[in-house]
């Protein structure tokens, strides 16, 4: 069935049943959580970061990001299922860059008249999913028809008590990086020439649930043409389609995510806090997977990890020795933007090059 | 100047320092306003709903609204300033719906490349001049490149004491509008007779401001081929370009928007409260100008006036003699859905006949 089929009242109500209506008990009663009133009103109603006598200092976050088709997803790659975890993802892990916690979602679809219904359904599935692993709940949207492509947005709220912004790193501040960095870029590459979805999360090729689980079901394993063995493009296109965001750290000074590639969000955070850094070019993580299968597709393996996008790593500062297991990857300094190189045969001795960004960048003319 | 040549990075600086930056007296400190850190972080901080010892029934109230190209837009007879003020207006309609006051917007955009920059400034410019009339602030959003025409979505953040939702209405409930019905649909059929921008609000045609305050500019008038005089058409050409949310009465005991027309949204509302309604037909409010352009247009105004989308008036229930303002068009009843039309010459008889919905859904087959 087709959407122009089911009508915008149907799917509306598909959703808010879906969504599980645990709104109830009432504006002014005892609803769980901080949704009082959820999908089906005007508009939804809620409590966020509202303290009470034992977290005064609690304050509400917010954040959205906007996926539009052929900029931001393929559908000849991704599935909508990992479409719906992936938008959760990177909303939430917006959320935890500022030492917060998700807690509602609000998803806007527009997508042409002619799009299955099924297809909306696993989209969903997706959202669904990936809300239940952060704790979070789907609080309201808007759903609507489009002439031109799929058209998703989500934004979520959170709260948190102590907030990381950008602008709180000092000169002497240690650098990290919650995780190993190009894996998403690298599989996006593995993506692109595999050239159709991948068994990573449920229902792939589209309708057709994938499970481990159940007997008589194969395990999801690699397309037969596969440039690599699926133990080594697993993680990599799963880091790409179904990026699980990472949860932050406690001793931040500044923080952000690693959306665009590090060295143009580091020279943000820097900017953001008015001062210098450098990198240690030997410490930024690559994962032996990432290695190897950029060795195979002919990529520079550091270049991938040092402009790569979608990671969705953490990028923090912290006091030396207060990285609360981040990777080390450098130091914050007074200004200009360096990174530190080892210089011939010996290692431990390095030489510091000035560096510009390089990531991804929306309008760009390059 | 295109967006592809300025990059997304100076816009978000334009966009930034446009909002106004009034974040930074620090998260703990204390900013004015429910704002606490604004555009230029993962995520905006704000304390909203959070009550206190002297209102602490206070709640937060989110909504979004997704506007596509092509689809609830036509960029031939709109301007993007009209645009960016009616998107607010739409959403803070939904707020206005519950009872509530809006405070903080997110406003995500997906524009091709090729636009040009100036035309973005005018549809922020539109959104800016909207959050003043409501008090409203710009807290954040996204902005990225898009493949396949403009892509519009907002959400907004507000707060309320007395929620009122859409399942309050009671059997004896009498049924009020804030307003008259059809003006903007009305408005869009003369618009399209007129084919192009009319000057309603700043800047028509695109980059020429439009005042009627410096000497030596013309007051906004008609465009030549009008089909009607100016001040007939001013008013309905308005509504749908630039709509003004309406403030909410104080007794509702049920409310709604009247987005998609009357009586597709007096049936929702219905629904919810697990009631039924009998309109009287001849109490449905008409503008005047609506009424002569509908004639001169050939269209039935009274049909309009019942399923013409887009009027952002309030629908809503309250005890007879509780109206506050509002305009009498029927009353609540245990079951059906029936309008009341007056029957024959003696129009104090009226004859009663069950409707259906008529009005705007997406997805539509009709």
């Amino acid at each position: 069935m087709r959407l122009r089929q089911l009508g915008e009242q149907a799917l509306l109500d598909w959703i808010r049943k879906r969504a599980g209506r645990k709104e109830f008990s009432g504006i002014s009663g005892g609803g769980r959580g901080p949704l009082l009133l959820g999908i089906g009103d005007d508009a939804a109603v809620f409590r966020v970061g509202t303290g009470g006598k034992k977290n005064k200092n609690k304050k509400a976050l917010a954040t959205s990001d906007m996926m539009l088709e052929g900029v931001h997803f393929d559908l000849r790659y991704q599935t909508p299922y990992q479409l719906g975890f992936k938008l959760v993802s990177v909303n939430v892990s917006d959320i935890y860059a500022m030492g917060g916690q998700p807690r509602l979602a609000f998803f806007e679809i527009g997508a042409p008249s002619e799009t299955p219904v099924e297809f909306v359904k696993q989209l969903f599935e997706g959202v669904f999913d990936a809300l239940r692993v952060y704790k979070a709940q789907l609080a309201g949207g808007d759903v609507c028809a489009s002439r031109s492509g799929l058209v998703l947005n989500m934004s979520v709220i959170g709260e948190g008590e102590k907030i990381v912004k950008r602008s709180g790193a000092r000169a002497g501040d240690r650098l990290y990086v919650t995780g190993p960095l190009g894996d998403s870029a690298c599989g996006l590459a593995l993506l692109r020439k595999i050239g159709r979805p991948v068994p990573i999360g449920k229902y792939v090729p589209m309708g057709k649930p994938v499970s481990t689980k159940k007997k008589g079901l194969p395990a999801p394993s690699a397309p037969p043409d596969s440039p690599l063995p699926w133990d080594i493009m697993r993680p990599l296109l799963e880091r790409h389609l179904m990026p699980l965001a990472k949860r932050p750290p406690k001793n931040a000074t500044a923080m952000m995510d690693i959306s665009d590639g590090l060295l143009i969000d580091v020279i943000r955070l820097c900017k953001e806090s008015a001062v210098g850094v450098k990198i240690y070019e030997a410490s930024i993580p690559v994962s032996p997977q990432m290695r190897q299968a950029a060795q195979t597709l002919g990529i520079d393996a550091l270049a991938l990890a040092k402009t790569g996008g979608e990671d969705y790593e953490l990028l923090y500062t912290a006091e030396a020795g207060k990285e609360d297991g981040g990777i080390l990857i450098g130091e914050i300094i007074g200004s200009g933007y360096y990174m530190a190189a080892p210089s011939g045969a010996d290692k431990s001795k390095s030489k510091s090059k000035r560096f510009r960004a390089g990531g991804y960048e929306h309008f760009s003319d390059v």
